[in-house]
């Protein structure tokens, strides 16, 4: 099931997306919450006539770094023993269609197409063979990055903390496997990233392992899994979008303001 | 004023604290959140009859490491150019009272002892000489901190991101400058770190400056502000108290469990 969060006449509500085609799409209202146990309303609204949401509001996002040797080699760093492991605010969240805002302290913002997990109940110390238990599905992330920033600020809040650097959406897929999907960026229509999930050095479940060892993971939490090689400069302007296999894209367009 | 957030008969609640010493102290129930205008209800209990929660429970945390020239260089750091900026979760907030639980994945768990700032309203790109508009008050923080994990992860998530790795309390102070307080930290009563928050080599005008430069700040959000020179050690069975002058005193229990 696809599950989009969007907004309708000021309400916000989660509705099952239904068809294929960007133009023939429906949403069936969801009753209740993707959470917990829901059911369909079977009242329906045409996809394009809402606002898509960001498909979660996550309390917490848990970013992980240089999960691709390819991408890890191309700004000269070694694969890490440990995953770099990061947070990104909730304030940083916006959904596909929204608009990601160039920031004033950088000169150098890039994209970073990622594949994003989605936490369906609260969890801590979770054994690998339980990991896959605690997630309710997968989307579609842009890690946007302040890379002049990154590399001058040891710490990376604000570099990859900024207000709508964490596009996410446009929703969330229950039924896919994530081991091996292609992911893509294109900026402009121009094919920047294409990376398969089967190259991540760690896997979805040793991710969650990693990071509930140490921390609660909360229902609607997210984690970013990490961005295959190719990354690269957005300028004002630039439509950049982030496809994964069997899940959707997430399209966004990037501007500078005053 | 003293604001306190605590849970009294299942119901949680903000209220004024009255009184001195730490017997008599009283809570004069406020009607409404201390985040808008409110009312004292008149309604008062001992403070020593209710539990006493976080004063806030913030959307994020943002930290600044190294903002005390003494502590960056007990750690062998230099004064960073910027400031070492990162996040620690709402997961691991807890408040006075509560107990700090030694993580399995690190055998040196430290304190750090830090003035906490209480963000009043939402904020982005607040100029410098309106900083003080966007505070609500301040509070006691402890930035504990798996020291042996900080060092071998390059990004703190899980570091200073693990479950009661923010102990933040007792209350909000609203009434106070924290140009030149007192910082004390003590661990079963002995004193480990004594600082003035007049060494911190960024005002907390500077810092929320820094901050919202990147991101929006919104009500409840906290900022911990560095810690003086002093840091060591935390052990199962430990008192860890944090004491700035006209604010108060968080004392936290470490525990190890399993």
């Amino acid at each position: 099931m696809r599950i989009a969060r969007f907004s309708i006449d000021g309400n916000v509500a989660f509705g099952a997306v239904e068809g294929e085609g960007p133009d023939s799409l429906v949403l069936d209202i969801i009753k209740g919450i993707p959470f917990a146990e829901f059911e369909l309303s079977g009242t329906k609204v045409p996809l394009n006539k809402v606002r898509l949401l960001p498909p979660v509001l996550p309390n917490k996002v848990v970013a992980i770094g240089r999960n691709y040797a390819e991408h890890a080699a191309e700004l000269g760093n070694e694969v890490p023993e440990f995953p770099v492991t990061f947070f990104k605010p909730s304030t940083s969240v916006i959904g596909s269609g929204d608009e990601i805002v160039y920031p004033a302290f950088s000169s150098d913002v890039q994209y970073e197409a990622e594949l994003a997990v989605v936490i369906g109940r609260m969890c801590r110390e979770v054994p690998r063979e339980r990991a896959k238990d605690v997630i309710l599905g997968y989307t579609c992330a842009n890690d946007v990055t302040a890379r002049d920033v990154q590399k001058r600020e040891k710490q990376w809040a604000r570099a990859k903390g900024f207000d709508t650097s964490c596009p996410l959406g446009p929703w969330i897929e229950t039924d896919v496997d994530p081991a091996d999907l292609t992911i893509q960026c294109t900026v402009n229509g121009e094919q920047r990233q294409l990376g398969r999930t089967s190259d991540m050095i760690r896997s979805v479940e040793e991710l969650i392992v990693h990071i509930t060892e140490a921390m609660t993971l909360l229902p609607g939490d997210v984690i970013l899994t990490g961005t295959p090689s190719g990354v690269g400069p957005l300028a004002d302007g630039d439509e950049v979008a982030v496809s994964i296999e069997g899940i959707g894209t997430l399209a966004n367009k990037v501007i500078k303001r005053g």
